[in-house]
This record gives C-alpha cells, structure tokens and sequence, in this order.
C-alpha cells in the first residue's frame, strides 16, 4: 500500500450541536454532583475582597466546559462513591485550571477566551496575576480542610508540573528549533497533568488499586495531550465564533505549536523563512496569518496533528478496560472522541 | 504637660552598618540552621527548566534580610527544638515570600528590589508570573513532603490572606479616601500574616502551648507590622542608596500609606488638591515627588508613621513576656527595635 492510499484524517469539526450533546450526556449522568461543585465554587470564592468573586466568577462562569471536575465526578461516581469529598476536590480542580487561565491570559495578553472579554481586558493585568494566586491560596485550604495527604500530594504536585510546563512553553516560544518531543512535553505538562490527577481522584476518593488509579491517570494524560493538540489545530483550522476566542491567537504570540512544527519541517527554504520572520524575528507581515493557515493547510499539517490527536484519544480509550463496565466508562470514551470531533 | 512638650520621636535612621549587626547577631545564633536553609533552597529550586532557578536564585540571593525564616528558626531555637523540619519550614516560608515578591513587582512595574534589577526588568514580566506560581506549588510540595496538616493549615490559610491583603490594596490604591483602619488591614495582611506564621512555626515544630504559639503568632504580627509601617516612611525618607530601590516607588505607583494618609488629612484644601491630582488622577506633576515629600515633612507626617511603628514594636516585644528567657528572646526584642531603627 502506498501512503498516498491511506485517507488523510477529516479534520471537519463536528458542529457544535452534535458534539455538544456528548458534553450534556456526561452532565446529565452527574448533574446532582456538578450542581454540588458548584455551590462550593461560589461558597468558596467568598473573600474579604469583592473583587476577587467578581473576577473569580467572571471566568468561572464564562461557559467553560468543566471537563477537569467533570472527570473527577464521572470516575467517582463509576466507582460508586458515596461521601461529599469528590465535589469539593472537583471544585478545587477548577479553581487550580482557572488560576492557571488568568495568569496564562496575563502572560498571553489574551483579549478574548470562551468568547467573552478576559479578567485582563477588563481589569488590567494586576488583578488576576493577584486573583489566580488567591484561588491557588484557596485551593490548598480546601484541600487541607479535607484532609487527605495523598490527595494534596497529587494536586501539589500537578501544579509544580503545571508551572513548570508553562515556564518551558514560554522559554521554547518563537523558537523554530522546538522539537516535536518538546512541544509534546509541554503539553503533557501545562495541560495533561490536571486532566490526569482530576480523573485519578475518582479512583483515589473510591479507596481503589494502584493499577485503577493509573488507569485513569494515563485516560487523563491521553485526554489531556489529545485536548490540547486538538486546541493547537483549532486556532488555525476554526472559526472566531467556534473557538470563542481569536484564531491565530498562537501565531500572534509566536508559540510553537505541533501544526507550525510540521509545516516548518515540511515547507521550502522561502516557507521556512516566512516562518523564521514571522515567529523568529516577530516582524509583521501583511497577511502573515493567512499566509501561515495556507501553508500549514498545503503542507498537510493539519492533517498531521489530527492524526495524532486521534492516536492519543484512543490510546485514552485504551486505558479503560481494565475499569468497571458502566454507563460512566461509556461516557469516559466518548469523551476522548469529542476530544478529537469537537469545534470549540 | 503640653503635646508640644513631647519630643517628637526621632526619624534619623541608624545608619546600615550599625542596624546590620542586629541581624548578624540573630544570624549567627542560627548560623547552621540557617546554612542548612540555604542548602534546601538551592537544592528545591532546582526545576526542569533552568530558567526556574535562574530567575528563584537571581531575587532569593539579592540580599534579601532572611527575616521570616530567621523568625521560625530562632523560635525553634528558643524552645530546643533538635529535628530537621525547622530548617525546611524556614525554606517553605523564603519561597512563598519570594512568590509573593515576584508578584509584587510586575503588579508594580517595579524596576529595582535590594539595589538589583528586579526579575522583571530582566526577564520581562511573564517569567516572574510563571516562576512564582512555582514556588508556591514548590512549597505546597514541601510541606506535604513534612506531612503536617496543621503547619500545612497555617501556611495555606497564611497564603490566602496574604493574596486578599494584596488584591485590598490594589482596590484602595489612588483613592485618598482609604481609612488609616483599612491601611493597617493591608499591611497586616500582606507582610504581618506571614511574619506571624513564621514565629508560630517554632512553638508548633516544639509542640508547645497554644498560649506560646499565639504569643509567637502576635509578636510576628506586630513585628511585621512595624516594619512594613517603616518602609512605608522610607519609602518618603530614605536615601536610593540605603533603601536599594527608589526612593518614591510608591507615590510613582499611587500606593496610599501611613504618611500619605496623614499629610492628606492634615493639609490645607490647596495640598489636598495636589495629593488629589497625583495619586488619584495620576497627573505626572513637575517636582511631584519633591513637593510630596516637603509636604509629608511639613505635616510631621514621618513623625506620626514613625510613632505608630515604634507603638507596633513594643507591642511585639510585650508578647515575648511569657516565653523562656534566653538569647533567643533578648534577639527577638533587638529585632522589635531594628525593624524601626534601620534605614534598609
């Protein structure tokens, strides 16, 4: 067989519509819980300051998709836990991912995320690097409060990884010398390492093996790297309304992600230049966007990253297996597909 | 007697190389513990990415006074404490400081810190963000590491209110109408919580009293209460040289404190008018600062700061009644007088 035989991977997004009825069924089958999550997450923002719950719900409630506490309480609940711990740590998991979007929006200069103005647009930039660190402060009382040292163990850990993975993405940043195996480090680190200890907890709260804990936490990593490289598609692939914040976000701030790397390694010396210009030097050409959509569309390196993303959601879906038969598993792997089918 | 009979309290600071030996005498009591603390800095910064120690090493060896973990030291110290822990809790609380620092200074735009170029001002202002929420994840590992939850308790409950005091005093900044009371609430939060959980460590690593604890917890509070009281009247006082950043930083940034407060208040409708015009409309007035400056000398306003942070040290000093007598306490008595005496 040849490989121009082997159909390329669609990369048409499913609508909005379709997919977004995976997301509702994983709600639906938690609803009680996720209604739990939040009524600590507003309880919890309660400060002495009332800015931080103005900034703090203003993200929080901007239409995320709660997939980290999502996982939390699925894997719980499939488990078939009965305490109140697993909304609470679900909670904390979302204060932990939004204290890392404000202070990556700040880094960023982000305008836009969820389609909504960001905590900076609105407030400057010295209020969320304040507010994320009130969030972090208040994720680990929680955490204290409840009282399980394994539990503040993986989420400690999780948010060193965390820092360090955003700490690496902004050193590797337009440099065209990134490898493939960076960029993926990166991307275990500041996004897969929360998806992982979320799903974990389920498994850790339920009082289950070693081995169900690992399985989820290696669900959680695919997910998580599959996610975020199906995010790094999107911002050249999608449309402004779909994404909820601007396409060609990433080539503005000059990240290296799987789609340039592919392009870059792929294009002519003239391409390679236009990319070196554009992400090396920062100089702004005219079109340089379009440009770049064109040519990672040409090169097939959309194709690429989908390709990988596809292999990631079901090596996902491989580490359910050995977990217990039930309607939250079946959600589980129809999660790693919306992962790689969705639009937004 | 009249008021005016009462000799205004002396501002002249005692110059560095007096107040220095001060700190060299609470350093050399504690010289081992505080060279194993070194070691575990060192050794705890190391990250996966270089930049995290570059950027950690370049604030946290600056020249930094090393007060909060000489605070848990030497009140292990006092109370014969002869395990380990108190040497990593004196590194957890150098880390959250510094986190807290890098923070402060890309809030503030700062440029210098202890006569150094700020991490900022090197690195730009998204590695700073990125590398203080690695310390503070980096300390959340090392107290689960310790595996106390009520020393973990005191920090994260000591980190959330830090955050609050922080996000206040943005809320309160370049409005006059803030109350001296909400004045001390920042300052309280923001410097005097973690000098108080500082010196409570000590009594808790010996398992001491509640009633010791909080006389340690107290007598940090007011200690660090003084001595942020104090900067904020060398911030109008001191000489660049001896303060080792600039002189006026905070009337430059619109910070409202002590000596503000009250040359606002006692000034004429003409004064009032400039304080009005450069802190809450943020004119850039020719000789702002200049004037700033004759006018908080004029209203005897370094006087009145002054006064009230010498009121603050004795009452740190009145908690150290009910604590054994030894060396350790006369050092924690000296500190209550350097933290008004210094000029840095």
């Amino acid at each position: 067989m040849l490989l121009s035989d082997i159909p390329a991977p669609s990369v048409r997004p499913i609508p909005r519509s379709e997919t977004a009825s995976v997301l509702e069924r994983l709600q639906a089958l938690i609803a009680a819980d996720l209604e739990e999550t939040n009524r600590i997450i507003v309880e919890q923002l309660n400060a002495r300051v009332e800015l931080i719950p103005t900034l703090g719900s203003h993200l929080i409630n901007s239409g995320g998709k709660r997939l980290r506490p999502i996982l939390t309480l699925v894997t719980a609940r499939m488990f078939g836990y009965t305490g109140r711990g697993h909304a609470l740590l679900a909670a904390v998991v979302e204060f932990i991912h939004t204290a890392t979007l404000l202070h990556d929006d700040v880094v960023d200069k982000s305008d836009r995320r969820r389609g909504q103005l960001t905590a900076n647009a609105i407030w400057g930039s010295k209020a969320p690097v304040l507010v994320g660190d009130f969030l972090f402060s208040r994720s680990f009382q929680m955490l204290v409060e409840y009282g399980d040292l394994k539990v503040l163990r993986i989420l400690a850990d999780a948010c060193a990884v965390i820092s360090e993975g955003e700490v690496m993405q902004l050193v590797v940043s337009n440099d065209l010398a990134t490898t493939e195996a960076q960029y993926l480090e990166v991307v275990s680190r500041k996004t897969a390492t929360l998806f992982a200890a979320a799903a974990r907890l389920g498994a850790v709260l339920s009082g289950r093996s070693e081995e169900e804990e690992r399985c989820l936490a290696d669900y959680g990593e695919f997910l998580g790297r599959a996610f975020q490289v199906v995010d790094d598609a999107l911002d050249y692939a999608s449309s402004n309304e779909a994404l909820g914040k601007s396409i060609g976000d990433d080539f503005q701030e000059g990240k290296i992600t799987l789609p340039v790397i592919h392009a870059y390694h792929h294009g002519s010396a003239e391409e390679r230049h236009f990319w070196s210009q554009s992400l090396e030097e920062k100089a702004r050409i005219e079109g340089g966007l379009q440009r770049a959509i064109q040519l990672i569309r040409a090169r097939g390196s959309l194709e690429y990253t989908m390709g990988l993303a596809r292999q990631l959601a079901e090596q996902a879906k491989a580490q359910l297996r050995h977990l217990p038969d039930s309607r939250e598993r079946d959600a589980l792997a129809l999660l790693a597909d919306f992962s790689v089918s969705r639009s937004f």
